[in-house]
Order: C-alpha cells, then structure tokens, then sequence
C-alpha cells in the first residue's frame, strides 16, 4: 500500500505531526523536534471510536513518546471514523450494547463477532504502516506497540518480529480463543489495568494476564474508571518503552 | 523509650548510616548525604528474619532513598534478629513450617497465632521510633511506610496520622481480621505482588487490595518469585514516595 503524507504541522512543542493516508487508511505520524539519528517507533493502538475523537488523548501520548525520543504513529481502525461501515461490525456493536444496556452478559458469542473480525482485518494494516513507516530515515525501529484494542496488540504482538515490547491495556472484551496467542506471546509487557472499571471484567483481565507466556511481563491496576488512568501510569508506562526501546 | 546512637558510619555515596538502640530495640537511620533542610522519612519495614540477614537488601533501599531525598530507618521485629525469642512466635512459625512442608494450606489459626501478636507489639514500636526520630533537626517528616510485614504495614497506615503513604509488599500471610482493618485506611497506598510467588495466596492478595479503602491505591504484579522484585518496581515505588512526601 502506498504511503502518501498529506500535511505536515509543528506542534507547539516541535514535534513535527503528519497525517498520512496508507492506500485508504488514513493516519498519523509524530516524531520528536529534532532527529540526529534513527529513532525506535510506537505504534498507539486506539479503541473503534475514530482517529478525530481520539486525536486530543493519541496527541497526548504521542508528545511524551516524542519527548522521550521516540517516533509515534497511529492509523484509524476497519469500519471507524471516516472509513467505511461495515455492517457485520455494525451488527455486532448494536448487539453488545443492547445486551450492556439490558444488564445482561455480552456473549462469547457477541465478542467473537465484535473482535475477531476486526483483528483480522486490523493486524495487516498495522504491518503495512510498519513496512511504509520504517524506511523512513527518521525511523529506526525498534518498534513497540501501546495501548488500543488488546486482541489487536496480543495478535501483532505474537506475530509481528519488529515489535519487541508491548503496553496492553487490559479490559477490552478478549474472545477466548485470544487466549492461546497469549500464551505463545514471549516479549515483555506492561499491562494496565482500571480496577474498578465496570465496564471491564477484572477477573478476565487478570486471568489473561497470568497466561501471557512473556517471562517479563508486569500488571500495573490504578483506580479512576475506565478513562481515569493517573499520569503516574503514563509515566511508568513510557519508563517501561525506554528500557526496552533504547 | 530512650534513643541512643551506637555507631556512625559513612557509606561511600556519602550516605550517613547511624545504628541505635530505642530501649531495647536495635535500629538503623540513614540519611542522605548532605541535609539543607528537614526531609522526609520512610520507615523501611522488613520480614521477621533479622536485620543482620537483612541489612543488605535494606542499605539498598535507603541508599535509594537518600538518594531521592529522604532518610530512611528501620527497626528489629520482636522476637528476631538480636531480640530476645518468644515461646509464641516460635510456636507459631514451626507449625507454619510443618504445614508447608507436609504442603498443607496453612489455617486461620496458625496465621492468626503467627501475625496478630506481632503486629500487636511492631507497631507500638515503630511508632515509638517515629516519637524518637522526628525531633531530631534533619528530619521532618511527612512520614511514608514501605515494605516488611503487610499487616503491622496496614496496622500502621491505619493507625498513625503521620504516616502519608504506604508502599506494600502483598504476600504475606494476613489474618482475615486485618481485611477489617484495610477498608478503613484512606492514605494512598502502592502494593506490590509477586505473581508468581509459589509461597503468596495470589488470590488473598487480590482480595486485600481489593479491599484497602483508599481512592488512591495501585497494584503493581512482576514475575519473578518472592525475592525477584525487578528494578524497574522500586524505581515505580520510590516516585509514588516522591509524589506523595515531597
């Protein structure tokens, strides 16, 4: 797929942002003020809300990678923002918020069909913006991936070489059959969890946790519900990139 | 109870290592090498395995602490180290032995037996320690707590209005009266846990933390077994400290 930058602007901060479309995906790049030489990259997974309403928070997370010396990119999601619906995405996400809504259980059934596909049709994207992005000359690699849909980071995490370290964010609805890439996943990770996040089912993220099959993984569980991760997270977080990016 | 310094000693990052005797009580206090003003305390607790076989691993973290600015003391457990032996601990801890060796669970009773009274007796004394060591000129307080035995860690952060955060090491036995205790502390508290502690109840750990009445708490899971606390966690817990008494 080819990679086509369609703007360029200086944040106030110097981190150059370039939005970029790979064929239809569009995305964005963000690298640090001033390159003297190749620097690794993270990739910043986001949830299937759209690039526009995610930007404030993915910016946010992009200057900290920047200051930290890192390259940023992320691309919009199969079926979100200003692509294209799809219908079986579409079916699915109205199943599981009716179920939300009822105060009933979301299947296995419903989060297979709410994720599996996604992660299917995600995880190459996320490998063509690797394969465009990291011939660049300011890029170096390596590559760690951050955040987003935790079925997608498990996949890529799992398959993809070029990622050496991965930040998960525990708490989307994992199919169970995620459960065995899991296990077969061997980079370190840094896994965050939203303790009283009631959108969440703790205990499935914390049986998740235990069967990574990473030696060096880390659970790191603050309070403040689902969008109340404390900057000292963050900050961990990005600690945890550096010792394994640097 | 009478302080008496004993012996002075500089380490060679110029950290000032004094020992003292609280009455009958053998301590240490560290403090960072060169003191412009009052700082802040952390009281480094420690497991009932005498400070002599734990000096090591202690003068690592007050060394880390006075580093970042704090002094640092500890005191000998009753019952260990030096201190004169108690027929009821020793009591204790052998029918502990004996039911991890035939692998039985060890009962309510054995822990309640092993920890209740030493908690009873600890934290009279490190309270006593604070009477003792916040008056003199290079310290201030506010006070933080870290590590040791969770329960005279959770006695005291409940306890003591001095003490302003506490860092946790979950895992040890705690006897289920202490959950009482945990939902009433309100401080801000960092709990670490060793996920794969064979000789840690990982779920009783789950269950505390999930317990500790604090808005501000967060658990921090690594691998690594009961003594493999990678850096990276004390790193994370002397900049909770940093947060929250600077």
């Amino acid at each position: 797929m080819a990679l086509h930058f369609t703007s360029e602007q200086r944040l106030d901060d110097g981190v150059l942002e370039r939005r970029f479309t790979l064929g239809e995906i569009p995305g964005i790049l963000w690298t640090p003020a001033s390159v003297s030489a190749p620097v690794p990259l993270i990739l910043l997974g986001l949830p299937p809300l759209g690039l526009h309403k995610m930007y404030p928070r993915l910016a946010t997370r992009a200057r900290h990678a920047a200051a930290d010396g890192f390259a940023a990119a992320t691309i919009e999601l199969p079926g979100s923002g200003e692509r294209p619906r799809q219908a079986p995405f579409e079916q699915a996400r109205a199943d599981m918020r009716r179920a939300m809504q009822a105060g009933e259980p979301v299947s296995d059934e419903i989060i297979d069909a709410l994720i599996l596909p996604l992660v299917d049709q995600a995880v190459p994207e996320w490998q063509a913006t690797l394969d465009a992005l990291l011939p660049l000359p300011e890029i170096g690699g390596p590559v760690g991936y951050s955040g987003g849909v935790i079925s997608i980071g498990i996949r890529l995490a799992l398959l993809d070489p070029r990622i050496v370290a991965a930040n998960l964010f525990a708490g989307s609805f994992v199919p169970r059959t995620m459960f065995e890439e899991a296990r077969q996943i061997t980079i370190p990770l840094h896994v965050l969890l939203q303790w009283d996040d009631e959108g969440n089912d703790r205990q499935a993220a914390l049986d998740l946790f235990d069967a990574f099959g990473s030696k060096e993984k880390s659970l790191h569980a603050h309070m403040g519900g689902h969008t109340g991760v404390p900057q000292s997270a963050g900050d961990a977080a990005a600690q945890f990139f550096t010792r394994h990016l640097m």
